[in-house]
């Protein structure tokens, strides 16, 4: 059976004539039915339906987006079953917790957490200067293009994930580009989107979603001049490549690119509680097969101590643990391939480094080591990202070298930091924060990185090559949202003009507006 | 006399050979003194110590940057007639009222709002999520690198404008390109930036000061791993090969590139006030010599009624008015070439069109027409800039042609419409401001567009290519700061560790926090 696009409101077959089949990484079989690769025919139709949508939709208020996205929210719930059943067999991710209570739940939290974002209408900061009678907020920027990752094909689905979320709740319509190794899933997604859509009397163009596309046609489609913004979750090559194109075209492009996350464990730590420390790092470098954006890639540890000891607790538990299954065959070889870029630059293998131990698409559990001075000659290959279930100890001789190798990073999303509680690291710590700090998006004191909470003061984010904009998180609402608006300022507008959000009457009484510096709710009150 | 660059808190000569002189475009004649362009040796020098001083400056509170703000803005004042006097030597702007009673009091009046921004805190938007204990805030991104422009010597300036102002109150040394035009200008206020930071116990490299580099050196510098982030504001040629080095890097650039900032004049309003909408347009368009980057370069009217007594009241307007001088030759050249370009796209020119009609570097006031369907047949080439004192009225066949024209436009820093006050126009309007509205980052009723208020609610911004990214504004206290900033969260860090901002304790009555959505001033205080 090959498999529609989603056009314009409709399901139907793409002008392309090449398909491809999804593969259950658990049995490396192809699974039944295939998907259409767009050509730019395609693109053109469902720019030119997103770009009509785009301006259907001027000027609503949040409550339609809140109205969709809470719809979409109970009919995802509505098909749970089915959705996680086609995810597992696509991703080869666990039912249960991992896709069943823990991936689609807090997707359908993030969708309404989005709707309450866009009804109360904080996240647009309204903002009033009385005297100049200037105001201002955050409009919609225009059709959003969002390409999907292969490691969460809820989550982040370019469906029905953050980026979708966050740029429906800002008030624009979603062209989903979908992962290749999760099609089903994500039309089902789809599914589910575009009825909801329809229930709630959304535009035509206002979701759709194409599969795959060549790699010169997603340049051609992120650098469109009808395109508003983009949003890009996946590997660090293909990313640059787009937005290289998006960038000269000047569509803001955000993206999550690659990370290591570096994990320092300091001396006094070890010397605390090693036995917890190594279980919560084996834990958190092994879950989901370590295929995470926060997954801890490197340890850095301090020469002495107990170090030699933790680096034999953890790979005792990284030979005894399980194996997992792998997301595609992609994801085996490149992890491979990254495996083989530490050792070439000098790390050496502790355990694990060769396919296999599991079902399907897999390799080994495996650790790496390598001394800091042979780190700071190399720093950039021995910092490369091996997406999946490995890490590299680096060996500092000294805190004087951990810090130059905290120095040393490139932009993460996250950084980790474990010290003594009774603050015998202190001095230590202190010399690595401040460097670490300029160089992560979220700093973690005593706790691993791949919980990320949507929180309103998380930061899924960072410098390059982390991610394209060091201002901006992918997680979290309110704060998500803004990546997909542009500033809009009212000089002397007549007031029955306005936006509701800046006239003087407040539109709601829990909307947070600053006016003459001051935030308050309710309506305008000068002092 | 060859003057020096200011390099790690050295006055000294520069590593180059090659030397530039200002030219008074008043009389045409090269001024006294030259300054080196700076090769790639001097740069190096430059951003060694920028991060040098960004280390040193890691975790200080905003009001170390806000005593130096505020000292230099005093300073400015002590030394402003002579920084008037150059600046008019160099740029034949005015002194009364533009630079002494305008501009100068302008520069000094956005340090110190950037000191009180610094200082009070509220700019970094310190946000508390007490259940999960995850607390973000916005913190310095390093080494910003401004490049001035040529048309406000202290306002803009690389070394005291507002990118300036922002980028230290966000906690981050300068990197100053000066702009070539008013070399001299620059090194005064560098002297007393320089002082001023001598006097706040600033880092040596804390502000830096370079007068030019070759194309090549400067994409180079924009293009390094250890600049945090860069400034631009000046020709889009040049701005977008910066850009493209930049991105390249992955380093934030924010741009103001061009706009040609339309105006819509609706059939009401001219039955209404023709001469006082005459008045205001020939006013803003001819102020400066036109060289404003908020500049009304195209004017959009409907045909019939008034349209042609407008047309032939603001050419008589044009043709009496005293004729400025350009700020430099290179204005001349590109006015003039960016007029023929707009007759060779089939505008007619009304008035104006030629070199002279005033002292040095001149060109008559410049009206050029062209009907709405010529229009929309080359949108792009009929709305290129031409930078400096003329105007294109777009005559619309009607108002459904004068919507289209609003969606043919790229992206503008501002637009305005005209309309009749007793809402005769309120039909068109409706048409035309839900279209121009995406175009443009501020939007003007009745009011054109050259007065850009310091206010909170100020978007000097605008979609791609009127600037780089359309979240962000230029100019307007704290918004403006954000540019130079990365968002940082504190995961689970421990509570003496957190930077004041995001203690439980504020540090102040009067900083705004997000605690938990909802904004408090004081310490910590949950429901």
């Amino acid at each position: 059976m090959q498999h529609n696009v989603l056009i314009n409101g409709q399901w139907r077959a793409s002008t392309g004539t090449t398909f491809f089949q999804a593969v259950n990484p658990a049995t490396c079989e192809p699974i039944d039915g295939s998907y259409p690769v767009s050509p730019w025919d395609d693109l053109e139709q469902v720019i030119a339906a997103s770009v009509e949508a785009s301006r259907e939709m001027r000027g609503w208020p949040g409550e339609r987006f809140a109205a969709f996205l809470e719809r979409y929210a109970d009919r995802i719930e509505a098909r749970a079953d089915e959705l996680v059943a086609l995810a597992h067999q696509e991703t080869a991710l666990p039912v249960s917790p991992r896709l069943k209570s823990g991936e689609l739940p807090r997707t359908t939290d993030q969708l309404r957490q989005a709707a309450r974002a866009a009804r109360e209408g904080s996240w647009a900061c309204p903002t009033i200067d009385t005297k100049a009678n200037i105001r201002s907020m955050h409009g919609p920027i225009g059709p959003v293009a969002v390409f999907g990752p292969n490691n969460f094909p809820f989550a982040f689905n370019s469906v029905s994930g953050g980026d979708f979320a966050a740029a429906v709740a800002a008030g624009n319509p979603v062209i989903g580009k979908g992962h290749s190794s999760h099609p089903g899933t994500t039309r089902l997604l789809a599914e589910e989107a575009f009825a909801a859509s329809q229930e709630t009397e959304m535009p035509a163009g206002f979701v759709q979603l194409i599969y795959r596309t060549s790699h010169d046609d997603g340049c051609r489609f992120v650098g469109h001049p009808s395109v508003g913004a983009i949003g890009y979750t996946g590997s660090r090559s293909a990313g640059l490549r787009l937005k290289e194109a998006a960038d000269k075209a000047g569509n803001p492009i955000y993206l999550e690119l690659s990370s290591i996350n570096p994990v320092f464990i300091l001396p006094g730590a070890l010397e605390e509680r090693l036995d917890d420390i190594a279980g919560d790092f084996s834990g958190s470098c092994l879950m989901g097969t370590g295929q995470f954006c926060t997954n801890p890639g490197m340890v850095v540890l301090l020469a002495g101590g107990k170090t030699d000891e933790f680096v034999s607790t953890v790979a005792a538990k990284f030979s005894a643990a399980p194996v997992g299954t792998f997301l595609s065959e992609a994801v085996q070889t490149s992890f491979l391939s990254g495996v083989a870029a530490l050792r070439e630059a000098g790390a050496k293998l502790l355990v694990g480094g060769e396919p296999g131990g599991g079902a399907g698409f897999c390799c080994q559990n495996t650790l790496l080591t390598v001394d800091g001075a042979k780190f700071l000659e190399h720093p950039e290959a021995l910092q490369a990202e091996a997406f999946g279930n490995g890490s590299l100890f680096v060996i500092a001789a000294d805190a004087a070298q951990a810090e130059q190798i905290a120095e040393s990073l490139e932009g993460n999303l996250t950084g980790c930091i474990y010290s003594n509680t009774s603050g015998t690291d202190d001095a230590v710590y202190d010399r690595i924060a401040p460097a670490l700090r300029t160089k992560v998006g979220r700093l973690l004191d005593d706790k691993m990185p791949t919980g990320v909470a949507v929180s309103p003061a998380m930061n899924h984010g960072g410098p390059f090559p982390a991610t394209g904009h060091p201002v901006f998180t992918a997680v979290g609402m309110p704060q998500s949202i803004y990546r997909y608006s542009m500033l809009q300022s009212y000089d002397g507008i007549r007031s029955h003009r306005l936006p509701a959000s800046l006239k003087d009457e407040a539109p709601n009484e829990s909307r947070w507006r600053s006016v003459d510096s001051n935030w308050q709710q309710g309506n305008v009150r000068t002092e």
